[in-house]
């Protein structure tokens, strides 16, 4: 193996992203210079915010340069080292790139993991990553849920989505969940134990704001948005008073060149209601403490992590779009090596 | 005066309200049984507010019945009494209506004022009453203002925006106000102090941005929201790093049907902002200390107050379309007696 396959962003998408729009090259590895060292790639995290990354606009991170790989969060094992703190064979975690191989220079953000703590590598990209973080910093922090609450999630069967309902449920909440489709809000129930679900599919905004008040007649209390569009609409017009409302994502919209927003802030005036917009990457420093409760709770069974993984560099393009088309079904995750 | 002459709704307004949608009836003066008394209103005051009530949907306060005078804050005085707390010719405050005789029941919302402590008994429609609180504490309490922070005002020529430009300056921030015309930017400038003005009036959502912008190029740490629309779209791409919006008015969707809401709240995720719905409602138990507070600044000329009194019952549509007008210049009120 002396090959890099590297999945490169070749053009930027207008709305949905085309397979013309990326491009897999090959390129020799790289060779790690005093400090760095080279990441063989096992597992590459398939997560909507790269599909921002992919726009030339202001973020929370710089657009993704043309002519580069695709940015992703990875798990992998170091290949050569040229940094006494990373040993070839090390488990390591890390941003990096959809490729086989990734040069991390010094001062990158990569960490080693010890891999025996879990069932699966993969399980530091769902349950034990950003993921499974962004799921319990953001209903617990941004969204402060009481005892008793009624808490209302969208993108519900999602990585996070699923994290958060279970999160919910642990602390005393009643909990529904909007997903697409009825197999899914199957799962939300059998598998994840939410409340009660919704399918949003083929509903007007009316229609699905009347179904949420059916299943919570007095309001939510709280809101973990992960999606945006006319399912966002629905919900606002089901606040109860002095509602928190965590938005986490907007998948609805980011294909979208026109951005839908929200519609019916009216009612978060109306409700006196709070809207955080919410990064995990704000909770670096306290990354320990939510992995330490969030492994506890996944290695007693109270916390179950559903992953997708689908195989070869090859077809992350047809991967990467399942995010938006809703077929995966857990935490979406490429396999680039065994 | 044995009449009492009564501004009526007669329909519920579809978007603009038309005059027709009201009827000046004359009724007999009523009579107060024991624990009650009337008040005669000699000011009310004009709120953007009012325009919801008129609509028959779920807001904070029921709906106007259609039939009943449009609900208003009064000042005026114990015109007969059956209260031995109120004697004829106490000044009060109270929630009553657009009508020159007011029959207050035990339990409903009406005060005693002491008008010996401002120059006019309309003060306490405009700065020492929900409109000055509403800057008080909207933007001390619910946006958080630290000295040196750019804070952006919407609406910031009228009764609440220029209150809150003046705290804020009160409290060492740099303010920006976003207010349409010329004459109202002027105004901002020579009048409240604050430190930079702009017309919204003509202008594309990016057209604004861009101005926004130039006068605040770090990013604004407060927005205090009065208008919405296309405004606040403007505003939404101008936010720093962990802004606070207080949402206190929308006064551009008020008389429309269809809900603008705000296009950009993809920004609030980036910045991880936080948008708080912002009531005074919820702030009647510290009405004593704001009402010190305003008092204070007031007296000793460091706020600016300003107040736009139209006479005339029989002009209370005019009066009131001048809200979406932006015609007034400062506190509108109507004059309903000497």
């Amino acid at each position: 193996m002396t090959d890099n396959r590297r999945f490169i962003l070749v053009h930027r998408p207008h709305g949905t992203p085309v397979s013309d729009d990326f491009s897999l090259v090959t390129e020799p590895i790289p060779m790690p210079a005093a400090g760095s060292f080279v990441v063989r790639n096992h597992y590459a995290s398939l997560d909507p915010a790269q599909r921002g990354w992919m726009d030339d606009v202001p973020s929370y991170m710089p657009p993704i340069p043309l002519g580069d790989p695709v940015r992703a969060t990875t798990v992998g094992r170091v290949h050569t080292s040229a940094n006494p703190d990373f040993k070839i064979g090390d488990w390591v975690l890390g941003l990096n790139a959809i490729e086989e191989y990734s040069l991390v220079a010094p001062g990158g953000f990569t960490q080693k993991i010890d891999v025996s703590l879990v069932p699966s590598p993969t399980n530091f990209l769902s349950g034990m990553g950003a993921v499974g973080l962004t799921g319990y910093f953001g209903l617990l922090d941004a969204g402060q849920p009481m005892e008793g609450d009624t808490v209302l999630v969208s993108g519900a069967a999602g990585a996070v989505g699923s994290v958060v309902g279970q999160i919910a449920k642990i602390k005393g909440c009643r909990v529904i969940g909007i997903a697409g489709g009825e197999e899914k809000c199957r799962r939300l129930i059998a598998d994840y134990g939410f409340d009660a679900a919704i399918d949003y599919k083929g509903k007007s905004v009316d229609a699905l704001a009347r179904e949420i008040h059916r299943a919570a007649p007095e309001g939510v209390n709280v809101i973990f948005e992960n999606v945006g569009g006319d399912v966002f609409d629905a919900e606002l017009l089901n606040l109860a008073m002095h509602a928190r409302i965590v938005l986490c994502g907007l998948i609805a919209e980011y294909n979208s060149p026109e951005k839908h927003g929200a519609r019916n802030i009216w009612n978060i005036l109306v409700k006196r209601a709070t809207l955080r917009g919410f990064l995990i990457a704000d909770y670096v420093d306290r990354f320990a403490e939510g992995g330490v409760q969030m492994a506890q709770w996944f290695g007693t069974g109270k916390l179950r992590i559903d992953e997708h993984i689908e195989p070869g560099i090859e077809n992350a393009y047809d991967a990467f779009m399942m995010l938006f088309s809703g077929k995966n079904e857990g935490k979406l995750i490429l396999q680039i090596a065994e």
